[in-house]
């Protein structure tokens, strides 16, 4: 018994905000400005996994991330999110080791901080106990912020609240609502550096004229148009807001001095694809969302995936051999010449401009893949 | 007497927003829905020349645009100036030859419309006898509504009102008002379609939901501050009011949708660069100010001229045989290795993305070039 060691594994996934959070009203416990709506991708293709060993054999905590072992005291949310669980939990007094890491390369400028996260948090869940879901939202936020939507599946709202007890996740439709709904993302190259979203977020909260305007008075309304837009799966509602609020979060980075900006020439190129493409077809049959990053996350109906992507890869051509793949095969469809000539006049072909397509869709929350005790 | 001719040539500059006018109350009559202030810059180095001539013996109207004729009744606006022109003396009913060139070239992408209509206003003025400024700036706008601006030198503001006779222009400080500073155009190499900006305008007003916050909350409180930072030639103030307003309306037009546009990747870098020389110098030297489309127009004292372009010289080299050059010399100054190593962290270098540079300064209003009757 005094040298058992106790093992938790779990996976956790990656989301994508339809309705964006930008702005924090505290930075310490990561309370934010306004209510958010995420997507939960789905784990097979996109996933965080952290093993988790508890033993009185352990002499200190320790963590691996991606392999590299990292210093916990100089992690100040990580060590917060232990004492936080110890708190909790104060008969369990042993020590653990953890070991994360995530299924997609870190090059491709996806955030991996949500999933990485939900998955400790619930890793540690289910080692202490833990399995209240408003608990594990509200615990995972203060590790990074979004991470509260990574606790669950489907379509997750993140409401803001007064404090640290009242700004939590929950699921507005689990992952089996809206069966047909799939998800590309682009991953576009990138030569330029980035600014991370932690300061640039403090910064137009700090200088952005227009944020407290968005917060107060733009996504009250939005949240409730995408709610309704999902519970009844309507798809051009949907993708509208979503490409709204999109474009919203970017003007906030634009507002902010000096001003932020994440999508480049190729991002623009791919808005312009996304508008022409829904123009040829006389309809909103694909949404575009970018995060803090030149990357598109692109919703569509399955019928379009074909479609589509002869589309993409026309005016988008990339190395076979260099380009990361994830997820199913894309449906093989003809070339429809008419749309590739109504689409040259919008937009120029772009040679080496993407690194990498992902092909997946919506996903569950967390799983405890392995717990074993020896 | 029955075959006299007179001859009027006027020539009128271009003038640059510093806070900018996007989004109008009325299409038809050009108002719009808030106060702006323009730099007019130097007519020697950027300017409109139109030459009227009138005489009983002509037939009809007729227009020249840079030599080519162009037909008056399929442009609703020139119709309409001097239709307004003509009820204001309808003892004058002779018909004109107008003929209007730039002396910069279209393919700059910098804004002619705002110069051209000034210029015909003035001519026509000249010609029809009316010399009130407040009336002339009323009948520019109808032509383009930031020619309003183009009819004053120096600083101007162009009064929103409340109708067509309350929306005008006057002038902030004179053309000698600030004789150190200096403006720097960097015309930026663009292969993408452009948005034409009256439609954009359009529909920011439309489907922006945050152009009206912008429109009642921000723009007077920054027209305050920018008046009183002209008059007290406060470069820092104006500098940094400069800065954000062109960031909030590219902000502003990117919540558009779908949305519009118009900063490129080397548009960004320049900013990136500005924000790297004020941070490197420690003080805010050079300021930036995009329009409709990927041009920056920079803002600096004459003290900064040589030391900055050392800095645009490295980062942007330009093919010095393809370039578009118009203005006075720029002062030559030694490389400071330790500015370009600090840049260097934060741009890369872009080889071919100038087209050109036109280095100017603060100007004077529209002025009659020649008169004769024969």
């Amino acid at each position: 018994m005094a040298n058992q060691v106790k093992k938790v594994t779990a996976r956790a996934p990656v989301n994508i905000a339809v309705i964006k959070y930008w702005g924090k009203n505290d930075e310490k416990l990561i309370t934010p400005i306004n209510n958010s709506i995420s997507a939960t991708l789905s784990i097979d293709d996109l996933c965080a996994t952290t093993t988790i060993s508890i033993s009185p054999m352990y002499q200190a905590d320790q963590f691996w991330l991606n392999g590299e072992e990292q210093t916990i005291s100089e992690n100040k949310r990580l060590s917060h999110c232990l004492q936080k669980f110890r708190a909790l939990k104060s008969e369990i007094k042993d020590h653990l080791k953890i070991e994360s890491h995530n299924n997609f390369p870190t090059a491709a400028g996806l955030a991996s901080s949500a999933a990485g996260y939900a998955c400790l948090i619930s890793a540690l869940g289910s080692l202490f106990g833990i399995s209240d879901s408003k608990q594990l939202s509200i615990l995972a936020r203060q590790g990074s912020g979004s991470a509260c939507r990574s606790v669950y599946g489907g379509f997750v709202e993140w409401f803001a609240g007064n404090d640290s007890e009242t700004s939590f996740a929950a699921q507005i439709v689990d992952e089996n609502h809206w069966p047909s709904l799939r998800v590309i993302i682009l991953i576009v190259n990138d030569k330029e550096k980035d600014v991370p979203s932690t300061s640039a977020m403090k910064r137009s909260v700090e200088t952005s004229e227009l944020i407290r305007h968005r917060a107060e008075n733009v996504v009250p309304e939005r949240c409730k148009k995408m709610r309704e837009a999902i519970k009844t799966k309507d798809f051009e509602k949907f993708a509208e807001l979503t490409m709204k609020d999109s474009n919203q979060f970017h003007a906030i980075a634009q507002d902010t001095y000096p001003p932020v900006r994440y999508m480049n020439d190729v991002s623009w190129s791919i808005v312009s694809l996304i508008h022409g493409y829904n123009d040829f077809v006389g309809s909103t049959k694909v949404a575009y969302t970018f995060d803090a990053g030149p990357n598109a996350v692109l919703f569509m109906e399955e019928d379009q995936v074909g479609k589509f992507m002869i589309a993409v890869n026309h005016f988008f051509p990339i190395n076979q051999l260099d380009c990361l793949f994830r997820g199913q095969p894309i449906p093989k469809e003809t070339i429809n010449q008419g749309m590739i000539d109504y689409l040259s006049k919008k937009i120029n072909i772009k040679e080496d401009s993407l690194k990498g397509i992902i092909y997946t869709k919506i996903g569950c929350g967390p799983k405890i893949a392995a717990q074993e005790s020896n």
